[in-house]
């Protein structure tokens, strides 16, 4: 059963079980300190493919075929589908999952879809409409790169507050049994699009920190919680400087997450990598932390009560060259075990 | 209560109610036989933005105005808003609806957004986690046409199994409460992805005949239902060409629904219309017929129980350079009154 919460957050009474999760990342984020928790690492950039599209929609293939495998079911099993990722019209996904032949709902919330689609496997579940529910979503360097910003071999310098697009894709498996140990959904806000003018295609932890904090803020108010209930917050791709800038607007409000907060961005790859600037990006950051590092860790038990905020940027290179400013969102989920 | 049944078909016990919707098109559709069921003509394609990008946000948020103005409601009391449309990264969608400031959900479904939007605001509504929900989608011939295919000067002629995207867009408000007379979302079934090889961009309806086939052919099975049942059958955009192929492989089912089947895109445009060729597409296309006439139709009982089925190729245009077949999907819904 499904409860409202004040303004705008769910509560699962049943509590959906993640039942089965994998992870795959690329070459770069293996250099990171998360390398042991990923399910596999892709050393070939174009994953046997010959377009670095078909490159990501094998990612996302890999993924779920992992989670099903790690879940002990089939395609068959599973009702729903929900996909997503960054290239136009969202290729990755419906080129990448149309052989499982699985019911499927194309989602499209830029980086934040890993828990977008987590919010609707759940809400899928919890209401009955589905025995299991899936959820998946990827980015890859190489096709994001040349969709958003330049050609791959124009090696072009880049600015501090840049970000470097995650290869890697991430899914869940979210079920109605109530499996020992499996990480459940509990609760979840979702986000509301937030503009506060900044138009830095560069800078996109700026444009994001405000749809982070706001949807951080409604989630405290409508659970009555706050940050210290929480063992980690773990937000998707603020990078240093978004979560810099987020903690500034917590903090006039009266919260105070900087003692057990944590970004994918930050955390993925090696802190002395000096190409990454800011942080790691993409849908795939948020995707591969959560389903490869985060969910082991709540699966040990290690986190018992979590919470995990994706965050996108709404934008497009075509709003950007329009000189549009950068609408962001964040959508959350509260993880216990 | 949301029950399951057969392999992939959803019922809605409580059946949520469309208590407000709304329709615009352009001065093209306005040339067509349904003119009178629209709620607004937009003559100026630009709708005063300066660029086609934001004249389509224009049209959804105009849409969603439109649409809680009938509901009599405001947007602080729509708790989810699931939209998309056909823009790299769903820019009409998200800029367009910003300002709204309602939890949201991005989708993608290519043109069968207005359907799966439905859906999911179905589901939202009966499962309690919501009172009202919102979906809208839209497409702009201009937008459309620079992006996936030639600069609008190009003026190039088109295949006579090409289709003309729809300048239109189309909101439903989904409630629970039980407002007389309002159409209501009774059954649901989720389109898988399917892809038979045809990869000619300039035939959608080839393309996405089968999976409208394959969605209804589900749907009859998991209720028990053959197309007599029903007061109409309408699908999104199939054109002549696709509905015609639809008819053929549901014939050697043993379903003929050529008697009470109609197509949004075949309906829209005037019928001697040479431009047009196939019919109207775009997620605009469905979204219009349904938010106008259709609908319109249903409240004043003339029809009572029907079927609606919404179909999008997620093709795009990088897929189709790589030589890639073009994957397609179909969601449909039960409305009745």
């Amino acid at each position: 059963m499904i409860k409202r919460l004040g303004d705008s957050t769910l509560m699962f009474l049943e509590k959906p079980s993640i039942v089965g999760f994998a992870s795959l990342v690329g070459k770069k984020e293996a250099q990171g300190p998360l390398k042991d928790d990923f399910d596999k690492i892709v050393y070939d950039m174009h994953l046997g493919q010959d377009t670095w599209e078909k490159a990501e929609s094998a990612l996302q293939r890999e993924a779920l075929s992992l989670a099903l495998q790690k879940s002990q079911c089939s395609s068959k099993d599973v009702d729903y589908l929900f996909a997503g990722d960054l290239l136009n019209q969202c290729i990755s996904s419906s080129y990448g999952l149309k052989d499982f032949e699985i019911p499927y709902l194309g989602q499209y919330g830029a980086c934040s879809t890993m828990v977008q689609g987590l919010i609707m496997a759940s809400v899928m579940v919890e209401s009955k409409a589905s025995h299991k529910s899936a959820c998946v979503t990827s980015s890859h360097f190489c096709s994001a790169e040349r969709q958003y910003r330049f050609p791959l071999d124009y090696g072009g310098q880049r600015p501090q507050s840049s970000q470097w697009t995650v290869t890697g894709a991430g899914c869940c498996i979210l079920s109605d049994e109530d499996k020992k140990n499996a990480p459940k959904v509990f609760r979840a806000t979702v986000g509301k699009i937030v503009d506060l003018g900044v138009n830095d295609q560069n800078n996109m932890g700026a444009a994001m920190a405000p749809a982070a904090a706001d949807t951080l803020l409604r989630y405290f108010k409508d659970t009555s919680t706050i940050p210290s209930d929480y063992d980690m917050i773990y937000t998707g791709d603020l990078g240093k400087i978004g979560s810099k800038l987020m903690y500034d607007i917590l903090d006039k409000e009266g919260f105070d997450i900087s003692h057990n907060h944590k970004d994918c961005g930050v955390m993925i790859f090696k802190s002395d990598d000096i190409d990454v600037h800011s942080g790691g990006s993409g849908c795939g950051c948020c995707a591969s932390v959560l389903c490869g590092h985060i969910l082991k860790n709540v699966e040990k038990q290690k986190l018992k009560n979590i919470l995990v905020m994706a965050t996108g940027a709404l934008l497009s290179p075509t709003s950007i060259q329009q000189n549009e400013t950068i609408p962001s969102i964040a959508h959350l989920v509260n993880i216990v075990v």
